[in-house]
């Protein structure tokens, strides 16, 4: 069977070792490491597929567990898939729903045969297996796929993640079984653990051994320490083939990005730019920006002076924060624009220091100049 | 002094005298019949000047009652005016902020100098009077404002319409003398009336004799039937000079923007398009769709399969719809793109029929199709 997804090596910085490469998908190409946006119901919150495209964004995420919900796979499946019923043509990953059934689905009860709980929507009683999970992906049709995994609490019990950690793995392999598109649909194999290397190891072990053609980083910045994180990914990533993609789950602070780019991510996702921007925040070449306070009333800049996009290139602080403050949904529009630019500027810059060898220097220049230094601020 | 606005009569439909024209601001020309989509705290509700460009809106309104509220006149003109505030470089039209007085607020009273009332935002008291609202239209800088009328309700007491059409007289004269800015600002004066064609032509008869550059009619579309609507046009355009656009305020509804371009109207404005797409409804060829409703769930065809414009051209009403039942932005980002174009269009559509003499032909075969001609449907 030839893969669906191929990752390509085009140069490790000299200094982190820290990888620009290239992953193409039945739906185009795009170059990592890379920064991407999530359309949790199908639709990257207030934002067009063109904006996306005029950004760079060559790959957005979907959420399983909430197309499951709502509209469903049989209509996803109907419209001819998600890239059709959302008029996205490039490439989209989903995630399992696993995640969401551990953090946002009530009255759980994990069995081997899967998870039993209740919508948080409808309330109805519902049942998620790995072979389920992969059933949906299939129908939602996305170009990257995830198994189901367990996302336990960082610090659980030592037993329990050992359990948790086995059966993940047994359930990955009943995914693989279960995907009927693998031509079509690459899965990714999603290596848990919490803190514990040995359990990492096992983790990655088992699912390298089952030939994914990538690997995901789950179960990571979930309330433990950015420093705790980033030795869980040294220690992590080189478990990895060198060959095939690595994606850090639900991370998106600028930091965090940069630091996991260094211990050899490719692929990042997070709500963050799109959540923020709701409430009126905004990151800036300077650091966070709250828009939408009264000390922007009279601010004719843009957000971020030294930022090209369209939000900034056309519009004030001034004319932001009226916009917000008055519930006008252009203005989470032109925030949601903005944070999404900068994460996927970021990654740009970020992938032009790797090819330079400069990454380590292109990080300190950032953190200062954003305020990651200056421990008066709070992010 | 010269005029900021002209009017060119272009042609007139053989028929019905219905006017095809184009109106010369500081901010470009548009041409008449022209629906004016409104955008209310100087944003068109979800939508972008980009988006309102691509579908040839050539003048939009903002409302000067609720931009004095927020973010008030004074951050507007630091900013260097409505125009670049909101980055819409076409025209511009300020209502004066009366009808909002009149509709909205809370506590209002009544004198020859103005009017006292309760902000319906801060619930602070304050005091609009014709030089109040001319200056705070002459802050905010549009090309075509309004000057302060009252608004009285449809079925007023004969003698409290007679007396305050006559003081809407006088106010529409002091705030004439109160304009800083007539060489760059077009005023219109506001003929009202109620239902008794002695106190319109009265009131027309006053405003033409301040030889305003051009007139609206106010006190329509407030209630009263659109027979009696149509009755009170076809009395009052004859009133006003051929030379001067004349401006049917707040409809915006298919049927009454035929009407009124048959009565000799140039320029509506609406909330309709984009209130009613905020609940999931929209307008189609074929009549008003509500396409929120469970029966679209598996429609993949557009809202309007006749219509051209982007949101019909990339999404389905399968798509929408469930965008708009899991609260996504961009559902009613699509359907507010759509009904503003949709209204956009048809007055496109009325210009090319009264251009061929057959605005008739046009009237009869859009309502027979619209569904009008059907008492079973309510519209």
């Amino acid at each position: 069977m030839s893969s669906p997804l191929t990752y390509k090596l085009i140069h490790q910085d000299k200094k982190t070792g820290a990888r620009l490469g290239e992953i193409t998908t039945p739906h185009g190409t795009f170059q990592t490491p890379m920064f991407m946006p999530v359309g949790t119901q199908a639709s990257v919150k207030t934002l067009a597929p063109e904006e996306l495209k005029e950004m760079g964004a060559g790959v957005i995420l979907a959420n399983t567990y909430h197309l499951w919900q709502r509209p469903g796979p049989e209509i996803v499946k109907e419209a001819g898939g998600l890239h059709k019923f959302m008029n996205w043509d490039q490439a989209i990953l989903t995630d399992s729903g696993g995640f969401q059934v551990f953090s946002l689905a009530q009255m759980r009860d994990i069995k081997e045969e899967g998870v039993t709980f209740k919508s948080h929507i409808s309330g109805a009683k519902m049942f998620l297996s790995p072979e389920k999970a992969i059933g949906i992906e299939n129908d939602l049709g996305p170009d990257i796929m995830m198994s189901l995994d367990e996302c336990p609490p960082y610090f659980s019990d030592f037993e329990y993640l050992q359990k948790s950690v086995a059966r993940t793995s047994r359930w990955a392999e009943r995914g693989l079984k279960a995907h009927r598109n693998p031509d079509t649909q690459a899965l990714f194999g999603i290596v848990q653990g919490g803190p514990h290397e040995e359990l990492r190891r096992q983790s990655a072990q088992d699912l390298v051994s089952l030939d994914f053609p990538g690997y995901s980083i789950g179960g990571l910045s979930v309330g433990e320490s950015k420093e705790e994180m980033n030795r869980m990914l040294e220690f992590t990533t080189p478990l990895l083939p060198q060959n095939k993609p690595r994606y850090l789950m639900g991370v998106g602070s600028p930091d965090a990005l940069i630091d996991g780019v260094i211990r050899g991510i490719d692929m990042f996702d997070c709500v963050l730019p799109t959540r923020i921007a709701r409430n009126g925040t905004v990151m800036t070449s300077h650091g966070r920006l709250v828009v939408k306070n009264a000390k922007y009333a009279h601010d004719f800049t843009p957000m971020d002076p030294e930022c090209d996009c369209y939000a900034c290139r056309n519009y004030t602080r001034a004319y932001i924060r009226h916009l917000i403050k008055a519930d006008e949904t252009f203005g989470i529009r032109l925030t949601s624009y903005h944070n999404v630019y900068f994460l996927l500027n970021l990654m740009k810059k970020v992938r032009a220091a790797i090819m330079n060898d400069e990454l380590l220097e292109f990080r300190a220049d950032f953190f200062e100049k954003y305020g990651y230094n200056d421990s008066s601020r709070d992010f």
